[in-house]
């Protein structure tokens, strides 16, 4: 196991293509509540008001959704060196990109699926106007007045042909620990949830039932309180946004849910509370058997509803339709 | 329309057949916090902590799941000689049962699809003991520390070969108004909400999808916040009670639900807000063309999962099983 | 007991005077979400989302913050004859004035301690434009994606120099029920919860502790869900929108509340559940006796902090100041 | 900085002494819905039903209320040997306690104002008996149906004569980083909020205002959920367990918090989320002005009543009554 000194600390950003730009930002902006700060050429960059960075979100416009790429902080200037290094020796390594807005250099790699992926350190951070500034001091800036506002960036989810493959990269090379896992018929591996902080995961990786490599499954943004993804719910069928699943509970992570689609396409969870944490060093992986009929239901959906076929197939970029785009 | 002064008043409460009395109490006094009353030959008398009158709710063994009655309470005094003039004129009347545990003389009638009914005025108020009594003086009792307590009986739902017929009776002989409707191809009422408060229904019919007469649907005890439903789905989850659909919010009535079939085969709703109340005394009751794809979906489920097919199939009493029950 | 029928049906709305006409429509519409309806002179005219008519709040710019007027709907046209004839035999009747925006004829009227009030049937229904049209038919349009939106108008609550005087004329002359009181030393009535529906109030009247007659407490607006509160005084502190007290629960009402003084200087509630309903139609009224010190304490606050000095003795007009105000 | 790898990795337990066995048992498993894992001469031992060790509280009666000890788990077991060579050159160190229900051999030392403290590496894990075991594999044990149930063991918080000699402590010693900070007039620090984990605090150090040395504030349960919080001082009032302050929001940390006293007399927290999570390598701990009347004041309550002037002076063991206390 890699020592936490020189691995992946966090998920740093995301970015998003989206083949509907307008109704993609009104989408984060005003019914997420997102700020906005900066654009450049066809992006525009994001934050949550509990973001501490310049930015979790970086949209751009493209000719369909998919995903740009994911981008991790290493745990200090001496880890990235550490994380480059490895990640040279896998073949999968591509360079340096120099540093952009928001932040310093980043290597840039994918992962053994194709998903895209950056690892940098230097980061900028949000510093909020005097009309923004709030007096919580812990509080990079106030509570927007705008939609049902999301607090930070939790993880992103990928769907892969090789769940183990990814897996095993983002243990040995990144860091991560295993910290939950379905395993079904014959012993593969369909889903595994990792993590370098006591959250269950910044990232999970389940298998593309369509046999895709490197898509995108979702982004998720954090509220905490599951009053909140009922709002969320409420809001998104008031404005006729598409909600795939929830709010519910996942067995795995036990996290509340809701999945919806974002007018590019995108699915995106919001995250309604902490699900559990885990600060056990000697963590032993929870196997979920899903070959067993108790556990493939229960992880799937503890309590509210159920997951829908979509939920296993669709992925980004997608020939498939997402259900009533709003227009 | 009836004037309120001689109508029904309130929902006083309910009986209902279980042929797994322990487990029945076990549901309703360990998990939902009700409070045990009295016992009575083969009836245990229940109440909700916040349920002002000496019971809500009387489980009575039987063979199988079943409604016994539902019991209203008239306005006044006055109100009640008034409803069973009216009862009476209707050849649906079946007479005074004498009075019983925790409340007075009752008139006993059926509705005109079947239903056992009756109406009463004089009841009995719960006096707590000593050791329970709360210094909230608006408060029968001290909150159990038992389960996820629920606060008070809600409403009753009945499922009905005619809509119409029950809904007309409802009205014209019981006063109540109707609130919400849904009306399918044709012009035929597929369901109809009415109440004599401002909540939107203390009793709801529904079209029977298997043509059957005079079934009951569920009873419904009130939390008040979604929060406990979310409570209430994990613990039934845990203690593998069926839930049959939600945490969910219907269009209809506004209410966030939960569906659970109690262990001796009844349907019973958690009910997790107040839904709206309506306070206009010039109502327009809300008419949802089922017909209509979108009135279909959204009057059913505005967010939270969907309602499967035993929603309108399944009543009390049944031949159906209802999933796995807890032995 | 007046019957229902010739009574009072509901609180209609309420007109409150401003000196600071910007910063309390940003308060309304921006912070607690509401919409503006029109304008016409120098009132500006909103309402909740799940309001109903068109308007529920009239904010009209003054010298000073205070009460406009306080108008409720009778229970029908022939109820409004009814009352006006009462009121004509009280000699605090002031005639009819015409139809104005949002309502036809109102009778206006004193209470006996000052308070200007209306009575009024005819009402105009807002009707959504088809962009704010939700799908969702017993909601009166979306809902809004700015603040904290409270849902509806809920209740006022007065000062008075005799609680008693108020209370009687509200029970004899326009139909309420008194559901809870509070009496301190010697029988001094100085509180008093009074309804038509089986809301604990729609009006409460409590003495006031400078002696002045005629002020006004509080308006109160409606979230239904305690998550609400917690947000509304999250923005409220970020916003530095001054906060008197909560979020707590009173122990009279069982009221989850969150007190603020919106910029013009009235104070106004949040109310973050139902409390309790009350469907007994012979209820008797809950007495606390305030001279006890249990009572005193618990019907104040049953749990979350304290009321401070200024709860008693701030009410509108008045010449005190309410502590920082936004600028 | 101490590299995680050898520091302390997490609050495993704590213990707590108490004159009033009966009562603070019946607070723990009846009305926060601990479970009782073992008895052992004059100790209890509890934990909560997310709880994966065999206990996080150990109850001990004895003559006044107070802490027995605080017990750190090491990150490994090589860093629990360096952690306790770094002990032994403090002179702080005591020595090793041989394996006890629940752990194996800990280190005993004291914090430099004198609080008991062990650290250990192995643990034993609960193992739910068939009854209790949940379909959530990731769940030690079903939910409890007794209380309002805490989750989990989240932080303590302990009163210092000298915060900086005990936050430097913890920080050069067991590895813990400083997270937050409140600085008063010339400088002194008076509260220093510490952890290892993305949590703001495992421990937090407060100024004793009486100038005692060693004594404890509290220890702390999680709850995650704000409405559970509500629940919580709802149930204290009626049981007549003392609340102190809460639900409020604290500005440092940003948590939701109740603060009552079990019947012993030790202070407990409940906490009714998970406040904001540190996940940025390169943290800047946030400083609190408190000779600033703004921080002063937001850095204690953000939002929901006040801190009460007991909250600064009482601690234990203490001469102090905390009101009354359930006998």
């Amino acid at each position: 196991m890699i020592p936490l000194e020189s691995s992946v600390a966090q998920l740093a950003h995301a970015e998003l293509l989206t083949p509907r730009m307008d109704q993609s930002l009104w989408f984060f902006r005003d019914v997420l509540g997102l700020e906005e700060s900066a654009r450049d050429g066809r992006s525009i960059y994001l934050r949550a008001y509990e973001d501490f960075y310049h930015h979790t979100l970086q949209l751009t416009e493209a000719g369909s959704a998919g995903l740009g790429h994911i981008a991790w902080r290493a745990a200090s200037e001496v880890a990235l060196q550490t994380l480059t290094g490895r990640l040279e020796t896998t073949g999968l390594g591509q360079g340096w990109s120099p540093g952009t807005l928001g932040h310093g250099p980043a290597y840039r790699f994918a992962s053994p699926d194709g998903h895209p992926m950056e690892v940098l350190w230097e980061v900028g951070y949000y510093q909020a106007s005097p009309e923004k500034r709030s007096l919580l001091r812990n509080r990079p800036q106030k509570r927007p007045l705008r939609g049902v506002p999301v607090r930070r960036l939790d993880h992103v989810n990928v769907l892969a042909r090789s769940v183990s493959g990814v897996r095993e990269f983002m243990q040995e090379i990144l860091g991560f620990r295993l910290r939950e896992q379905k395993v079904g018929e014959g012993g593969t591996e369909v889903g595994a949830w990792l993590s370098v902080s006591p959250m269950v995961h910044e990232i999970a990786v389940m298998r593309d039932a369509t046999g895709a490599a490197g898509r995108f499954h979702h982004l998720a943004y954090w509220y905490g309180y599951p009053q909140h993804l009922i709002d969320a719910a409420d809001v998104c069928a008031d404005y006729e946004i598409t909600i795939e699943a929830g709010p519910g509970k996942h067995g795995t992570t036990q996290a509340m849910f809701l999945y919806v689609f974002e007018p590019g396409g995108t699915r995106v969870e919001l995250f309604g509370d902490t699900g559990y944490l885990i600060f056990d060093p000697d963590w032993k992986t929870v196997v979920w058997d899903v070959a067993n009929e108790s556990d493939l239901e229960k992880s799937s959906i503890w309590c509210g509803g159920r997951l829908p076929e979509t939920f296993y197939t669709y992925g980004t970029p997608s020939r498939q339709e997402v259900g009533p785009v709003r227009t």
